[in-house]
């Protein structure tokens, strides 16, 4: 029998995959996925782009091209960030940027933070590099600045992994001081910020932050930013494309090209050449239509949790984003045996615990507003009422 | 400034991009590229394909996807090779496959037998993994199994990579004896055979030859293979989809499907979907094609380097597959240094040395007949045979 590798064979099937698993079953009104609306995919749009492509560039669409990325995609990347192209890697999805930046930026035993939770793709991603997970303190604004100053005067580490805007899981959003305090600490303690970005654009309420990365450059020379940022075309095109980038300093960006090299050689060229296609015209009315849907949807969700679940659960109000986070009163409910319980009446999420890099803790859960309608939202939201009622009431000490 | 991990600090520029760089000088013919005849893509079907599918499937065309690939193509990929579609996973081309290989079956330090020469980006996708590669013996018929099985007699060797059929570099085949010899003995040895066979489709001359795996699977049971192959839809259809799979026992797979997972979630739907739509008419004319005009080339080619390169020089004459490899008769010219003169009389080949492990010969190149006619096949091994014996009659003994 072919033996696999030490570190291989510690690997074990994921969360992620089996929840896909679960959303598949038509009866159940799953709010596990972490998918976008296909209803809104620009279908056409993208069926006209291939046919144009292939008609007029059909030999260099179909070819193998340069692992940088298609120039005109990564010229357009670099204008929007005001950057320049040699800053900017085309991965194929934000997954293989996570695990690029793994490869080049981790050794083992290196401490890398990440948020608590965090998102688990990345943990996953950065785990075949044996880095040493710590969390930072957060609250409902995210990471908590004055914390993070106080672990990094007794801790050595090299990585700060965080969603700013909008995180998955928790739909929170760090605010706008604490984001240059952030960059300010790290800088200080020699700290490198892999931001990851794949929401940014979906804000359906309160004004624009500027990103980490943004301010970094706007205040340091290209070659000491001391921020990689990581954007996506999944959550705003169309994720079955692939078609994401990181960018970074150029001599992160030069390994990173060749790290690609020997993981895939390149992305795909037809894929490519159709987001460039979409860049000027589809992407701003997608964005849109994508915020204000994804935001209606939140509201009713928002509305529903309020009416629907128990006294004591808590959960956050993300101003934008795909996702909300709720939190049960009892600190002993697993969330993770519920979801059977929950999926019996016909209603999905996903628990929180492998969100967590090292927290313990199991009383929490995700919940995604973007892929169901209202009533669904509805009939769903008061179905888990009923599951964790049942729970709370389980669970409560029993009386004499 | 970020710092780079201590493996990716190692990483240098690689041979197979700047080769890219040199072939994109229109003026320049060149044999260097490892890219298929791009006239020969079927544009006109993979429009009407994609067309189809996003009409009627757009929804899941664009939507994320399953890690182990799209089912019907891995169903079809299962009923050509007599396996079940649990046995492959498909991959975004086959360096994607290599590099999850590495991953998931080599451990720092383990001994990887490889061909001398070898696929130089198997050596670049395996060398993250750390492995300490060991060469074999090989002579014009491919791996010479009893030198095999004496070298494994002293040597703990956990995996063999072998393309046996029309091997890139050498454009060799293995022996359907040596095929049976190199089975028999890895088995005996405890040997994973990883089996690339991107060119297996590719021959236009002699009889066809079972694969390894194909020998090993009608001899053994599924979980007790000891074979891995890689195919590719890249040689046949189009590389710029970035479809290839591996196949292989459950086990292996399994690690794959995970190791995947974090490398990229999976690969683009779309792509494997317009693969699948062609596989059963468009792919087996397309072979037809393809086999009948690189025969041609390769014909046109072989005799054209009999009668412009200097005697003493030769060259393999390949059944099938991309290329042809030239030796020159003076172990101490260097061809690296050559390529620069053989540019500036436009034509290129990719030098040798960076194909072997750990070989240090310096006196080999690879050509590629595929992309060039029959005027620039003549012309341009004209000039190659100028610039060899300009470079023989200069290495040559001064005369007193």
């Amino acid at each position: 029998m072919i033996r696999i590798s030490k570190t291989a064979g510690g690997m074990t099937s994921s969360a992620i995959r089996e929840i896909l698993k679960i959303t598949q079953r038509p009866e159940v009104i799953s709010f596990a996925g972490g998918l976008p609306a296909p209803e809104l995919f620009p279908i056409d749009e993208i069926k006209a782009a291939a046919d144009r492509i292939l008609t007029d560039h059909g030999r260099q669409a179909l070819q193998y091209s340069t692992t940088e990325g298609h120039l005109p995609l990564r010229q357009w990347i670099a204008e929007q960030n005001k950057i320049t192209p040699d800053m900017v890697q085309i991965t194929s999805g934000s997954q293989q940027g996570l695990d690029l930046l793994g490869r080049v930026l981790i050794d083992p035993g290196d401490v890398v933070l990440v948020e608590s939770p965090t998102y688990l793709g990345a943990l996953q991603a950065f785990k075949p590099y044996a880095p040493r997970f710590v969390e930072v303190v957060t609250d409902d604004d995210g990471i908590v600045p004055d914390a993070l100053d106080d672990q990094l005067r007794t801790l050595d580490a090299s990585l700060l992994y965080t969603i700013p805007t909008f995180q998955n899981p928790t739909g929170r959003t760090l605010s706008p001081a604490r984001r240059q305090a952030l960059l300010e600490i790290t800088q200080r303690h020699g700290v490198t910020i892999i931001e990851d970005g794949p929401y940014n654009e979906l804000r359906f309420r309160g004004d624009e932050a500027e990103t980490i990365f943004e301010s970094a450059r706007r205040q340091t020379a290209s070659d000491e930013l001391n921020v990689i940022m990581l954007g996506t075309f999944s959550k705003v095109l169309a994720p079955g494309l692939r078609d994401a980038w990181v960018q970074g300093p150029r001599h992160v960006i030069d390994k990173l090209v060749q790290a690609k090299q020997g993981a895939d050689l390149h992305s795909p060229t037809l894929n490519q050449m159709i987001i460039a296609e979409l860049v000027d015209d589809v992407l701003p009315r997608q964005i849109k239509i994508i915020r204000e849907t994804y935001g209606r949807r939140a509201a009713i969700m928002i509305d529903a949790v309020s009416a629907e679940l128990p006294e004591g659960v808590e959960c956050t109000d993300p101003d934008g984003g795909m996702f909300c986070w709720v939190t049960l009163p009892d600190e002993t409910i697993d969330t993770e045996p519920m979801l059977a319980e929950a999926v019996q009446h016909n209603v999905a999420y996903v628990p929180g615990k492998p969100f967590y890099a090292t927290d313990t803790r199991t009383n929490t859960l995700r919940l995604s507003y973007v892929t169901s309608t209202q009533e669904q939202i509805r009939t769903g939201i008061a179905a888990l009422g009923r599951v964790i009622a049942e729970r709370l009431s389980s669970a409560a000490p029993a009386r004499p």
